[in-house]
């Protein structure tokens, strides 16, 4: 793992949060990105080497809107970059860590994404990203 | 806001998280310490500029042992890096946000810091914290 790609925080209201955001980290969103394979709306905050991802559910099938059914606003994955993502997911499965998609898809922010299940890193939804180099 | 300082993660069993964040982060925690004052036992991992704070409680009438009595394991609290704690704690305060101390007080890993409520923060703890400089 190199570094905290980014945090991701599930909201109700995107607008909303990032006026709440930007008080908070003084600066506004530096992007707005809908993901539609996610069903997400997005925006990121640069914080040094890392970034706040906020997520806004467009459709009731997203995972986002899955997610604020059954919790409260709030944090709902952390990511971290790696350099072979092909890799770490297999070195992380031969472990035993459970992944929720078996190849890398393709997230947010140029990224291909793979998570692990809360129940594998004590309740912490995990995703790993790398960047696409193309 | 500097940096992401660390995520603070609750955990019930502070031996059998760092076994497994050393297997998903490919290393051991640099320093494990007590705060007394917090009634918790805590590892730091270092991921770049950031770290990953596992926290144990010590004692009933710690704050974790009662987030775990309502939660299940998971992030606890994200912390920023601040210049200057007094500053920021005005500001923010100015802005309605609710700050959970008034005053600055010592946290771990020789930092001044101070949390503000989650209901200001999309249902995030925050932290500020500021080295302390001796």
């Amino acid at each position: 793992m190199i570094r905290l790609e980014h945090i991701g925080i599930a909201v109700a209201d995107l607008e909303k949060s990032n006026a709440l955001f930007e008080d908070l980290l003084g600066e506004s969103p530096y992007k707005m990105e809908v993901v539609e394979s996610e069903h997400v709306k997005t925006s990121f905050f640069k914080v040094g080497e890392s970034k706040i991802e906020l997520l806004e559910a467009t459709d009731p099938s997203s995972a986002i809107a899955k997610y604020l059914e059954k919790n409260r606003e709030g944090i709902h994955h952390l990511a971290f970059e790696v350099e072979d993502i092909e890799a770490e997911m297999q070195r992380l499965a031969q472990k035993g860590y459970r992944l929720l998609n078996e190849k890398p898809k393709r997230g947010a922010d140029n990224k291909l994404v793979c998570f692990i299940h809360p129940k594998s890193a004590n309740g912490v939804l995990l995703e790993l990203c790398q960047e696409i180099r193309e």
